[in-house]
């Protein structure tokens, strides 16, 4: 059996009604798994795992499209994340007997789809990106539905497929293949902003300089339902620096500022690999192999 | 498929050829699979983790067994570690599709058959023991091999099959099914074993008064052959302490001594939920189910 990782990401996450029609539409379309649902009111938006085999990804997919593009609303859409689309973002990450090709040529169907059917500007983004620049998503995504839709789609804005003009109320959608990437948010016990600005900057910097957290990306965020701010961080590089040594740093950083910890957030699922890896560097222990974790041993290709 | 996770305890870490030869005949005698072998030099000891269906692991546990008692005797075995058999322990875990009772009922026909077989005195602990003080493997392996084979074992010492008698040079074996455990050791860059001893107490203390470490058992071992010592652990309850719960008691006890730690140790393998506690307590992270691991889904029973 060939599974691919998909998490389409929603522009929604205040309305309940709106989220359950989301799920539904999907898990009703298709055999996929909807294995997990990550929704944040301020952010304004929702993060749904899906599981299953490339075909019955496709039919999730649309099936959710239809229905946020239905429901969602962009120009009445505020939230903290950076977004262009009532579907933001569709990754695709190979799970279980495929590879990343797979995971390439159903993106770039789902995106053909996804222009065809709802008249949606598609970016092709990360390893099914056309172009270089096309590749990081904070560039595709630069200045938000808002900036995208007062002009013609044209030059270094014109769509891979779809029309040349953003829809009005569902925006453009970022759809591609990647490799497995942590959304990992530590949060902060106060409502200032600035030291959350300062921690992400200081991991960009950190990052650029080249003298650590290796593909660590960093954004301060607001948490103005729960009174506290955020570092909200995606590893993109889980392979090279864990969840833990991500948490260390914003501790170390948080503590000589004088703030506390509030507690972190994992976003969507993770996989093993990772959690072993931050498992490990958390205690001081080497690299254990997979093999010695006990379930491993029940899994599909092992038994 | 019933799994059983079996974890053999035998007195030998330091010849390899002796090793290989348990190995081999455990690999050979079944259908279990060797899933990990942990050895040390110091503690002189060798764990190996072997998972299968109850009869595979009967019968590589007697061929375990037969090599042990063929090539290991205890008049000239040293070592940090407590033991009173060639086989010291039988630990015997539910894994997949079977219950403790099928556990308790498998570990009392491995008793009988190393009785009859190899002439051993054969204690039942834990789940399986036949008297409340038989539980605790601490009680039943006081002394060691060089008390046991003092006198006729008799009364208290009375084993529940075999003769009354330890074998010349085998001594006895501990059998018995038990929940999942987890052997952790932290090393401290010393060679003085004070600190140790100090912690493993404090360890011991703070558990008796109910303020923590629940389940947690410590013992301070020399580990000669690499110049450090170390607070050997059994989280015994590891739903309720985590490894990093401990790791960070350990690490802070001997920050306040100033004595800095060389590292850690897992013995043998983990339960994935173990693994989740100890991530989630060391990024402050409430406790994520096992269904966020997105490999847990490409589990025999998931899919």
């Amino acid at each position: 059996m060939k599974l691919i990782q998909c998490v389409p990401n929603f522009s929604e996450g205040r309305r309940t009604e709106v989220i359950g029609a989301l799920r539904g539409a999907m898990e009703n379309a298709s055999a996929a798994k909807l294995i997990d649902c990550s929704c944040d009111r301020d952010h304004n938006r929702c993060v749904i795992t899906l599981l299953g085999e490339p075909e019955a990804i496709r039919d999730a997919v649309i099936a959710g499209a239809a229905t946020a593009v239905k429901l969602i609303d962009l120009r009445e859409h505020k939230g903290e994340h950076p977004r262009i689309g009532a579907v933001d973002v569709v990754p695709l990450t190979p799970a279980l007997n495929c590879t990343m090709d797979d995971c390439i040529a159903l993106s770039h169907e789902i995106g053909r789809e996804l222009a065809e059917r709802f008249g949606l500007p598609v970016y092709f983004y990360e390893q099914s990106a056309r172009s270089e620049q096309r590749k990081n998503l904070a560039v595709v995504r630069r200045g938000g539905f808002e900036t995208l839709r007062e002009s013609p789609l044209v030059g270094e804005r014109e769509p891979d497929v779809g029309p040349q003009m953003a829809h009005p109320t569902a925006g453009a959608v970022v759809v591609g293949a990647r490799g497995p990437l942590i959304a990992y948010n530590v949060n902060l016990n106060t409502q200032d902003i600035t030291p959350a600005q300062n921690i992400a900057a200081k991991i960009r910097q950190v990052r650029e300089e080249g003298s650590g957290l290796v593909g660590v990306k960093a954004l301060a965020i607001n948490l103005w339902s729960r009174g506290l701010t955020q570092v909200s961080t995606n590893i993109t590089r889980p392979e090279c620096v864990s969840i833990y040594d991500v948490y260390s740093f914003i501790e170390k950083e948080a503590e000589a500022m004088e703030i506390e910890i509030a507690g972190s957030e994992l976003i969507g699922v993770i996989r093993e690999d990772a959690l072993i890896a931050s498992f490990c560097s958390s205690i001081n222990l080497p690299l254990i192999p997979t093999t010695r974790i006990l379930d491993s041993w029940f899994r599909i290709d092992n038994l």
